[in-house]
C-alpha cells in the first residue's frame, strides 16, 4: 500500500518479519501517528492481535502465521503457542486455517513453519491483488462506492479485500470516489480506511454511519463493497457491525451490494449464519472513544462486534477466482478443496 | 423530568423563564455536569438555538418562543428579532409556527408575548404529558424499545415525545427496557437519552447506530418510537440522521415503527419528503469524537443532520389526541385547523 510518511510516499504492508521479530504497523496509533510494534515473544504477538495493534481477518491469519512460525524459536510449545494464538480473536475464520496449516507443517519440520508462513502470506498478498483485477470491472469511471469498516490493506496485509477494486481502478487511472461509513465503535473507516485513501490520492468522504441510508436513498451510491470475517457456504456473510444494516439499506433502495473477500473465508462447516459466533466486545468502546468517555457515570452498553448478513442481501463475492453468484459457491469450494 | 443532581433527585424542565433571562440546561455539557446557561440578549438565546445549547424541534419553539416575546425588553425590533431567530435552524418546524404565534400576538400587544409564550410552552409540555398516554399502552410490560437520537424532555421541555410514553409506562410501575442508540455524530442518545432514563431509573443500554439491525434480526427489539422534527400530511417523517434506517430495518424485521411527536410537527405545506431542506452541519462533527480528532489530517466529511422516513415504514403516529395511522392525519389536520 501507499503511505504518506514525513511528506513522501512509500509501499509498506501492514506486517512483516524482521529476523525473529515481527514488525506490525501500529493501527490503534493511525491515522495521527505511523508507529510500529514489535514482536518478539508469544506474549507479545497476542497482544498485537488481541488488543487491535493488527486486524482484519486476512492480516490476523498472517500475523497468527508468522508467530505460530516463530513460537519454537520464542521458546514456546508448538501446541501451547497453538492454543493460545487461537483464542485471540474467536470470529476469525483466516486464523484458524493459517494456525492449521502452519501447525501441520511444524509437526514434522520446526524450522519449516516460517517459510510456510512466508510463503502464506505471499497468498494471501497475490489473492487480494486478484480480488482487485477481478473487482475493478464493476467501477465504471466516477463510481461512487460506499465502504464500511476498513477492508483494506491493513486488514490483509497488502491491497485489501473491498479496497482492493477501489485501488486498483484507481492505480490504472479511472476516478472512483468513496463514501467511508466511519464504522462505530471502533472507527476503522475514519481511522484506518480514510488513511489508506489518502495514501492513495482517492477521493472520499467520511460519514457517520447513520448517513449511508440517506446517500443511498438520495441516488448517491452506485454501489457498496465491504469485506468479509467468514462466510457460510450458503452465501452468508459475518463481518463488522453495521454490515447487515449498509446490505438491507442498499437491497431497499436498489444499490448493489459485493463481499469481496477470498474464497479462504468461506467456511464449509457452517451449515447457518446462526452458527457464526458473535464476539461481544467491552462496553467502554461504545460508552466513549480514545479516552473520553461520552456516556453517563453508570451507564451500560451492548457492544457485539460482529453481525452476519443473510446471502439474500448481496448482489455477488468478489474473490481471487472472479465476481461469483451465491448459487456458484458451493462448485468453487468444491473445486478448491 | 426527573434529574440527578448531587445525589438527590429533582424535578427540573429543559428550560424556563426567570424574570427577563431565559435559563436552559446547558445540553452541550451533559452528561457529565449539569450546567445551566442563561440568555439576557437576542445574541445569547440565537447562540442557545444555534449552538445547541438547546434542541430538539419542540424545545426550540419554546425558546423561540420566549427569546422574541423577551427581544423588546431586550431593546431589540420585533421584525428583527423574528427574521434572527428564524434563521438559526433551517428543518424546525415547531420554531417556525412558535415564532409566528408569538409576532402575531406581539404586534398588538408587545407586553403579551411573554403570557402568550408561556402558555405555549405549558401546552407543548401538556401536550407530550399526552403523548405519553397515548403511547404507554403500546408498552407492555417487559417491553424492549429501541430509541435513536433524544427525543426526550429536554427535547420537548419536559416528558419528550418518544421517552413520553417510555416515562409514562414506567411511572405507572411496568417493567419497560431501552436500547439506546448513541447518534452519531452529536451522540444525543449516548449523552442525553441515556442520561435521561438514568434520572427515570429505567434500565437500558446503550448501543453504536449500527447495531441497531443486528438487534433486530435476533428478535431482541419489540418496537421502535423516535421523534420527528416534521412532518408531510402524507406521513413522510423528517426526523435525526439514521432514522430512515432504522425504519427500514425495523419493517424488514417486522418490528413496529412508531413516530411520537405533537400534531404542531405535521407540516400541511409539505406536498412532499423532496420538499424538506435538509440541514448540512459542520465536517468537525463526523471527523472527529467527543472533541477528539479522530480522522487523518486533511480528510472531507459529509455530515446529513437529518434525513425523511418515508410513510411506508412508519406503523402509526403516537399524537396527543392518540395513536393515528397515516391515513387518518388528513382529517386529524383538517379537524385541528
Amino acid at each position: 500500500m501507499k503511505v504518506i510518511s514525513g511528506g513522501e510516499v512509500k509501499e509498506l504492508r501492514a506486517l512483516w518479519r524482521e529476523g525473529e521479530e515481527i514488525v506490525f504497523i501500529d493501527q490503534r496509533m493511525l491515522p495521527h501517528k505511523l508507529v510500529f510494534y514489535r514482536a518478539s515473544s508469544l506474549k507479545e504477538a497476542t497482544v498485537a492481535i488481541r488488543e487491535m495493534i493488527v486486524r482484519g481477518a486476512p492480516a490476523i491469519g498472517a500475523a497468527g502465521a508468522l508467530s505460530l512460525a516463530l513460537s519454537h524459536r520464542w521458546g514456546v510449545d508448538l501446541q501451547e503457542a497453538y492454543h493460545r494464538l487461537k483464542e485471540t480473536r474467536p470470529t476469525a475464520y483466516d486464523l484458524f486455517y493459517a494456525l492449521d496449516r502452519i501447525r501441520s507443517v511444524m509437526k514434522d519440520d520446526l524450522e519449516g513453519g516460517v517459510v510456510e508462513a512466508e510463503r502464506y502470506i505471499e497468498e494471501v498478498v497475490e489473492r487480494c491483488r486478484r480480488i482487485g483485477e477481478a473487482g475493478e470491472e464493476l467501477l465504471e469511471d466516477g463510481a461512487r462506492v460506499l465502504t464500511h469498516c476498513n477492508a483494506g490493506a491493513l486488514a490483509t496485509v497488502d491491497w485489501g479485500t473491498a479496497l482492493a477494486p477501489i485501488r486498483m481502478a484507481s492505480r490504472r487511472g479511472r476516478k472512483v470516489f468513496v463514501w467511508v461509513d466511519e464504522t462505530r465503535p471502533w472507527l476503522q473507516g475514519s481511522r484506518l480506511t480514510s488513511w489508506e485513501l489518502m495514501g492513495e490520492g482517492i477521493e472520499h468522504r467520511i460519514i457517520a454511519d447513520n448517513a449511508a441510508g440517506h446517500l443511498m436513498q438520495r441516488g448517491e451510491v452506485d454501489l457498496v463493497i465491504v469485506g468479509a470475517d467468514r462466510i457460510t457456504p450458503g452465501g452468508d456473510v459475518a463481518n463488522k457491525i453495521g454490515t447487515l444494516e449498509k446490505a438491507v439499506l442498499a437491497r431497499e433502495f436498489g444499490v448493489p451490494f459485493y463481499v469481496a473477500a477470498p474464497i479462504s473465508t468461506f467456511d464449509p462447516s457452517l451449515k447457518d449464519w446462526r452458527d457464526i459466533p458473535i464476539e461481544e466486545r467491552r462496553e467502554e468502546e461504545v460508552l466513549g472513544f480514545g479516552g473520553v468517555k461520552v456516556a453517563p457515570e453508570g451507564a451500560r452498553a451492548k457492544n457485539p462486534s460482529f453481525d452476519v448478513t443473510p446471502a439474500k442481501y448481496i448482489t455477488a463475492y468478489i474473490t481471487e477466482l472472479g465476481v461469483i453468484g451465491k448459487d456458484e459457491i458451493k462448485r468453487y469450494l468444491k473445486e478448491v478443496g
